[in-house]
């Protein structure tokens, strides 16, 4: 699929970072190329024979400091898929209990030789810090509060196999805006791609200075879906259930709640999003998670397989002395 | 091994079910295939060269709700040895743990196209539940009190390689039938097949309507282990061994342990077997574990392997474009 | 490389064990042997190739029955560089919970036909109970007080590599001497190699017979430190740090904490280790720590993948038909 917005220009893989510990930084036509990478592998996992040789002979190791069962799932696979060899970090019973500070663990992982490391940690930094530590490429699969960079990039190819493109595409995330990283990913990530974003949350739940990253700005929901292209509602995490920002789930749905009723405010082909695992009921209702024509949700799922393998696989490449990542 | 009672009708593969989900509906001559599948992957396993390319791009995903160490392992083995892309899924970092329903869980391994997906949960009936979700086919490794079917037909291979029929074979199983999903297979499978199964167990652990499957109930094992070719010990779980349903693990062993000079009650070769983990001393003494021609307790772990590797390759066939479970 | 000090008699793969339990038993020549062939996975290890498949079809499964997310991401990577099929059994999930004995679970891993069992256990002696109970060969990855003689020929590797030879070699080792089992293998090893080696830990804990090891003992440890070639700094385990053992990590770093300083006391070119995961401020400084000339602690670990990648080769020779360990 040629890109309708963008051309690649020379250099195209002369990217700014040597791994990728975020959407910021990236240029448009950057992140368009890894969605054309994706593409293939969504084709080849389809069929029965849904493995390469590419990073044959591969070490990746995946270090997830806090938990998540779909990521490590996607990521494993996707490694996997590629050939490599992919071991897994059990944050449960890593040195990190022992006392180890962050880059010591980051050392030894780096002087068993991978050749990429795949990080998930609960503090927003974590991941660039440790970046700048290994020798090799390393991958964010979520940081704090700062970047999921991979959820951005499935979720934008998720929306181009439907839309096609994204200029004046208008797409409202709706949910927890201040503390998700999944929402700073996608605002980053959809704005430079040329979208309309509007975010939606209460106000306890929005970022004081969230216009400067160009998006617009909604406490109503109902507003905030007229028109929309595309509704991607936000996990609702359960320690924000109660107390100081939400007064309780049932007076949150009754607010933020994506009902079908709701979802007729929006474009009648609009998209339906959500990142998992999902609150039923909560955030989103059963009748609309489950919408055969508009909800994306397990199409999320299947994209986030075929967008880490472009990422790993392009991120390697200059370790497999082909042009690359920088 | 040819069959002395069944021979494979035509449309042998056509199985009622895509996939695995117990031993009940399989015709005999279908539990009787699986068992000479297996046959080639006993031999092989005992080689220094166990892997094939059978299944290689393919993706399994073992799904393992509730703990077992030996029968993630077993799958993992045959996983693997068949040249498949494994991947665990950790129940204790699972998005479960985050509300995530139980069908969300399904819909999302589905998402990542796996090739097939092997599951225990502590519900019976929930793998079933997942099966009907699922674009793959499902494979059952233990479901609440409901089934375990690999553990019977690793069983069935077991007695098949020392005893060859079945037909009259009297076979004794002594413990928790009310609760034993692999008593329920067994008793399925072993009835299937031509045997004589006894069931012994005391009062408070026998199920009220268990003559309608067909097998002889006895409450005095020493009356149940007379003329016995196979004495099948069950593991009594440790929330039984005390309160409402056993007085005490001593008590239990006194009644239903059993004892070499019990064992001495059965034929001359009757063979001992026992699924595990074991309570040695409780439900069998450590000289009849240990007994070097009558006990088949590690050859049953071995046939579990060579079991598992031909249900995986069966069910997968289909995908793999070849004539298969339908 | 020749060995300086050792050729190779006949028979030099004529090994007294089948398995490697620990250092203890094993001639000069051995040890020797074994760092060789290490070296060709160094190389391999620090290109973009690093999978040979010379282990293809074969079962590995490491069983650690206590954490340790470093050694056991050791033993994976090198076995799956070394294109043999890798299973872990996680401790926590496993059937030793149940109450199934040591040797139950041994009997069952055996069951499932690995060709080599990596083992690590709390208590000494457990890796040789299940040796001798299995067909495969089995590696010590640690057990209890005991041994772990993979850590030994790691650091014998990384010292050999920077100074070629080990006669008259001054190597002190700091630390919690009596409770580790690294100190122990190491002055099998060392001492068997030809150095000269030096322990040093507070009375409390310095084993009482350990001048009959061939070493010389130490409670001071700048006396310990003066013309040191080589400074091993040991882990101190948390639940030492207070009360019976150790007044406080402060009192401790004083007295036996390796700060730049005190390493002057050493000759200028001593190398530091330390088997990690460190305690940085207490037995060793940051500064000491990253000391870029002097500190080998990130080689021990890269080391570390290689002699797990020799041991593998050379203890699973035998099951491929080839001249190997008997």
């Amino acid at each position: 699929m040629t890109p309708p917005e963008y051309t690649y220009p020379a250099g195209a893989l002369a990217f700014p970072h040597r791994g990728l510990t975020g959407i910021a930084g990236l240029a448009p036509h950057q992140i368009w190329f890894l969605l054309d990478e994706a593409e293939q592998w969504v084709e080849m996992n389809r069929g029965a024979q849904k493995r390469v040789e590419l990073l044959s002979g591969m070490t990746i190791i995946n270090a997830f400091f806090e938990n998540s069962t779909r990521t490590l799932l996607s990521f494993e696979i996707a490694g996997k898929r590629l050939g490599a060899d992919v071991v897994n970090m059990a944050v449960a019973t890593s040195s990190v209990k022992k006392g180890e500070t962050l880059i010591d663990t980051a050392m030894t992982l780096n002087a068993m030789r991978a050749d990429a490391i795949v990080i998930r940690h609960a503090s927003s930094g974590a991941v660039q810090l440790i970046a700048d530590k290994v020798d090799c490429p390393v991958l964010n699969a979520g940081d704090g509060q700062h970047e999921h960079p991979t959820q951005a990039l499935l979720d934008a190819l998720t929306i181009r196999q439907a839309k096609r493109a994204f200029n004046g595409l208008r797409v409202t995330i709706c949910g927890d805006i201040l503390h998700s990283r999944v929402a700073r990913s996608n605002i980053l990530c959809l704005a430079s791609l040329g979208a309309d974003v509007r975010v939606c949350a209460p106000p306890a739940l929005m970022p004081a200075d969230i216009e400067q990253m160009g998006v617009t700005v909604f406490h109503d929901f109902d507003a905030a879906l007229k028109g929309a292209d595309v509704v991607m509602m936000l996990r609702l995490q359960m320690e924000r259930m109660e107390g100081q920002f939400i007064p309780s789930p049932r007076e949150y749905r009754h607010l933020y709640g994506l009902t079908l009723d709701r979802l007729e405010l929006a474009e009648s082909n609009a998209l339906v999003m959500h990142p998992g695992p999902m609150n039923r009921g909560v955030e989103i209702d059963s009748n609309v998670a489950d919408h055969v024509e508009r909800s994306m949700i397990t199409t999320q799922v299947e994209m986030g397989v075929a967008i880490r393998m472009a990422c790993l696989d392009v991120l390697t490449r200059k370790g497999r002395k082909m042009e690359g990542w920088a």
